[in-house]
């Protein structure tokens, strides 16, 4: 991605991570656990994150300002997920990398 | 969409309305039930069939061969979710969706 | 779509079909047209307005409160691209679904 | 990715940086160097590459049985857009990936 400046790259990085771990993590270890885990509001809020980091990765990789626009809603539905894995537990790899990705979303949105 | 045929534009209006139907009742209807509705296996179906009709719409908009590719596979998982639906009962718009879709690409594949 | 209510069924649809529009006409009329319709800021920004109509519907479809939080820059992408298309010409049927798409998700945001 | 065995963590990885390779020089690289390389069908084929590792990908991560399905149809699509990038020239980073993707996914179907 030799186009794109290191704060561009490193939240495309994290964005696509963070959509892995989240979509990854809903649709087994989230389904199969039941529970807490399974509660309807949880695994939408993990499918919107995935969703809303894999199309900020879309608009980043294109160089589209509108990828910065995203930026902010990004993070916040990252904080929210984060913090809703924290709540439930046993979540640890989706609660680090929504944090990443956050954090690394805000660099780009200042 | 005058650029595209009658066949071609018929299946990207089914393709999409199948993964509106499925990703929506999957997410909001499925979710909210629970038991049969919400066990994983169902829960996955529903997941795949909406990504792969939203994926062959996709690619049909772009005129690419590589569309009419997918749309054997697209019919085949719309076929499963239809059958899963119906086992499950209180699925009628999924089943329908996924039937109308599999018809629509079945049409193009031949 | 029974479980939604209807500003927000009808932002899914405009968003639904926006996205259909700017993605097959960017990458068929567009492409194929050449001259100031292949401007890469041109094409970039029909792909950007194509994605988030995309997933401005996909979170919408779920229910999630965070559909809503994206309509505000969904509305601003799609009122560039409409102006953007108005400039370039000939893009009649662009121009139109964006411009339905920016106002129903604006009637969604407030 | 503890929950997918080797193969299907390497052909997710290898389908996630083929998209992002495809999806980002597409829409800067090539659109900017004009020419060969902003040609409709290039442009379509980069496009279709993109949109088909990325929902690989999304099946893939699921655990769904439809993900192997659509690895033939993937590798195909790799493998025609690695020779055409090589056509028309300066895409190394893209056929790379692409042939990489294309290994990953036969790897996979069989």
């Amino acid at each position: 991605m030799h186009h794109l400046d290191a704060h561009t790259a490193t939240a495309i990085d994290q964005a696509l991570f963070c959509y892995k771990t989240c979509h990854g993590m809903a649709m087994t270890h989230c389904l199969e656990m039941g529970g807490r885990h399974a509660e309807p509001a949880h695994l939408r809020l993990m499918a919107a994150c995935a969703e809303i980091c894999r199309t900020t990765a879309h608009l980043l990789l294109m160089n589209s300002e509108h990828g910065k626009h995203l930026c902010p809603e990004c993070a916040e539905v990252c904080e929210a997920c984060a913090a809703d894995c924290e709540r439930i537990g046993d979540m640890e790899p989706c609660v680090a990398a929504c944090r990443s990705c956050a954090q690394a979303c805000q660099a780009l949105a200042h």
